[in-house]
């Protein structure tokens, strides 16, 4: 077993940076704070974390973080220094496990106390963890086949109220989005089987209503229903949901668990969509948690087939070039071929309408030209269209078209009424 | 089910705080970025949370996170003030399931646009959550009951080097440690199953060490094996555990979510040590995360015995004023009596010796007067002691009888050899 793990972090820290890049790796191997006499010469080169690069990139006046300290010897004012530092570590220390690959590269590492800031920014895996864990089952082409949906994006949408829709009330709302057009529902993450809506009575009541649109129409919209509970409910879930004809599972992945998702995975004959909410306890600090990059790549391989990942001018905190970031990252191989890539549909959300779409469309380009791999999820785009819902998810797609011809939303609009009510309506 | 949840936040906002704390309720319950057609009065009435509390605390010149946004009328400088938010929800809305609550209270919040700082500080559940699940099955009576200590802290220690250790080397470091008097030994968290110190050879090593010492002196310390891994491999492992007459199984907790200790939790004859590696993601950010007081009540719900709470004048980050809230809150029922309070032991760790002694006493005197359920764990602290590691425990014991006593360390220490040579090595 001759491979390694690479995680690569963001550092601030007071320390000359080979000192805190060693500490870094010592804390996560085989150091301690005081040196015992197990930790021979021949333990150390086993087994031990290597630093494989330091890349300095600036320094910083103040602290980002409290509680940080400072070398013993220092005297005079303090310079924090930022740099990128590259660490890996021997398969053999951790195996191929998710679990403990998380406890490795982001466990204690965090509150060091050399560290005024540590962020894991990614991590690259050897294939070896591919003979443990199945990655998405459905991924882009599989959800694509789910939804008959080719050559554009799965137009999807959010049901709200957050709660406190009676299962009846949730079926007839996926009615009218059904009708309105759209691939894609799902539950909100708030909704998974609260006492007022429980999830054995609103499944089979909104894959009823979805059975029945199917037969009449012959398109059947992905319902993903919110299985989010303990083990043994998620998997009863997953089997009510199969066995009503639906096609997909959501789970609030930090709700969850990196275990918990793996033995969805390999009990699940449904697409798995994740969930992130919590996201941003590990995203809103610059000085610390973890990057998505570095995030998704464990879900990935865990088995997810869909991920959230915001979208261009959301209605959070969230910059676009992260959300690109984010997105493009999800259509981008784990694992050399000839290895399965993993890739998994990003979801776009939040604040979404017609207007973000030609952006959203060039970002996507970079990873392929004319990449239309993703789920653009709108709430609001849909629901509050002056027309109408119907028109909401025609407004969509006409701006698909006009992205993916090259035309601009304003001159594609000028023979496209739904589009050209939506420009008005909804253009940042 | 006439029941609610309440969480206790502080925010940081440039927006009123009457309007921030009421966009916090409406995200997280019956709200939209977008009035939908469904979210009635009445809907409103039964499902949105409600705004309880708002205690300004302060201002600040600047924002402590980027991204945040100001109110579209603002013009002028811009004041950002801090404040305590307590919201609450009927049960209705999430039932009683931790991981829909924590979707709820630790969801979307941490993103949204308004805040430039957004923490959760705690929550506070309806016993309606002991229906669902079990708590701490051994807590601090239990575990005292598997160790055969009584009247003083439990004495531990970590297995160190962290990694690298053959089976054979970790079950002699085992017995040596045993043979110095320690009541406690515990995995390292980045040891669970690593290729070259497999958990199946490992663990009947150690616990084959610790039985022949049971027989031989009638005394058994309690070994936390490290079963971190996926669902099936974490059950196997306990049973491997039990088996073999050992008493406990320590988790990642980060590493493994809610729904696998649920699950463990449900299966479990063995003691749950459970670790927080992965806390500092959390934690270090004053402004995003959630605090410890609110973070062990998901997990001792879900079933820990046993959690790391840091220690006082310890290595990392933390101040030792968190720390001793996090101690004690481990010791404080969750719940009213005669509901089970669900108390777990506090794990001190992180550079611990005789030293910090009297400070913890004191600190944990404040639950009840002379308590010292803690389990207190020295690495450097026993096997650093000039005398040897018998005499690192010795030390400690002494110390521990100081405290009670009332005696100050130095005074006890003229009578007591092992002690003062633990004072002259480790005190700060």
């Amino acid at each position: 077993m001759n491979q390694r793990v690479h995680a690569r972090y963001w550092i601030e820290t007071a320390y000359p940076l080979a000192d805190a890049a060693a500490m870094m790796a010592g804390e996560q191997s085989t150091g301690t704070f005081v040196r015992v006499p197990g930790e021979t010469d021949q333990l150390r080169e086993l087994y031990a974390a290597r630093v494989e690069q330091i890349v300095e990139t600036g320094a910083v006046e103040k602290p980002s973080l409290a509680g940080s300290g400072a070398p013993r010897a220092h005297s005079g004012p303090l310079t924090r220094r930022t740099a990128e530092v590259t660490l890996s570590w021997p398969l053999e220390n951790m195996g191929p496990s998710l679990p403990n690959l998380l406890a490795t590269v982001a466990g204690n590492l965090f509150e060091l106390k050399p560290f005024s800031g540590l962020k894991l920014l990614d991590v690259t895996l050897p294939a070896a963890f591919l003979g443990s864990y199945q990655g998405p089952q459905f991924g882009v082409s599989g959800t694509r086949q789910l939804t008959g949906v080719y050559g554009r994006p799965i137009i999807g949408t959010i049901l709200k109220p957050s709660v406190g829709m009676t299962p009846e009330q949730t079926a007839s709302q996926v009615k009218m989005l059904a009708e309105a057009g759209v691939d894609f529902i799902k539950d909100d993450e708030l909704q998974a089987d609260g006492p007022h809506c429980p999830f054995e009575q609103r499944v089979p009541a909104v894959l009823s209503v979805l059975n029945e649109f199917a037969q009449k129409t012959g398109k059947r919209p992905m319902y993903a229903a919110n299985i989010t509970g303990e083990m043994d409910q998620m998997l009863r879930r997953h089997d009510l949901v199969l066995s009503r004809g639906g096609s997909c599972a959501m789970v609030s992945l930090n709700s969850i668990g990196l275990p918990a998702l793996t033995a969805l995975r390999r009990h699940a004959q449904l697409a798995i969509h994740g969930h992130r909410n919590g996201w941003g306890m590990f995203s809103r600090s610059h000085a610390t948690g973890m990057s998505f990059i570095a995030y998704q790549k464990f879900w990935r391989l865990a088995g997810i087939d869909h991920v959230h990942v915001n979208g261009l001018r959301n209605k959070f905190c969230e910059e676009d070039a992260s959300v690109i970031a984010s997105a493009r990252e999800c259509l981008t191989p784990m694992f050399p071929s000839p290895h399965p890539g993993c890739q998994v549909m990003p979801v776009f959300s939040s604040g979404q309408s017609a207007d973000q779409v030609p952006d959203t469309f060039r970002a996507l380009s970079a990873v392929a030209p004319g990449c239309v791999d993703l789920i653009y999820a709108c709430g609001g785009g849909i629901l509050a269209h002056p027309q109408g819902p119907p028109a909401g998810v025609r407004s969509l797609r006409q701006a698909w078209e006009a992205a993916a011809a090259g035309v601009s939303l304003p001159e594609y609009a000028l023979r496209h009424a739904e589009l050209r009510a939506a420009l008005e309506t909804f253009a940042s």
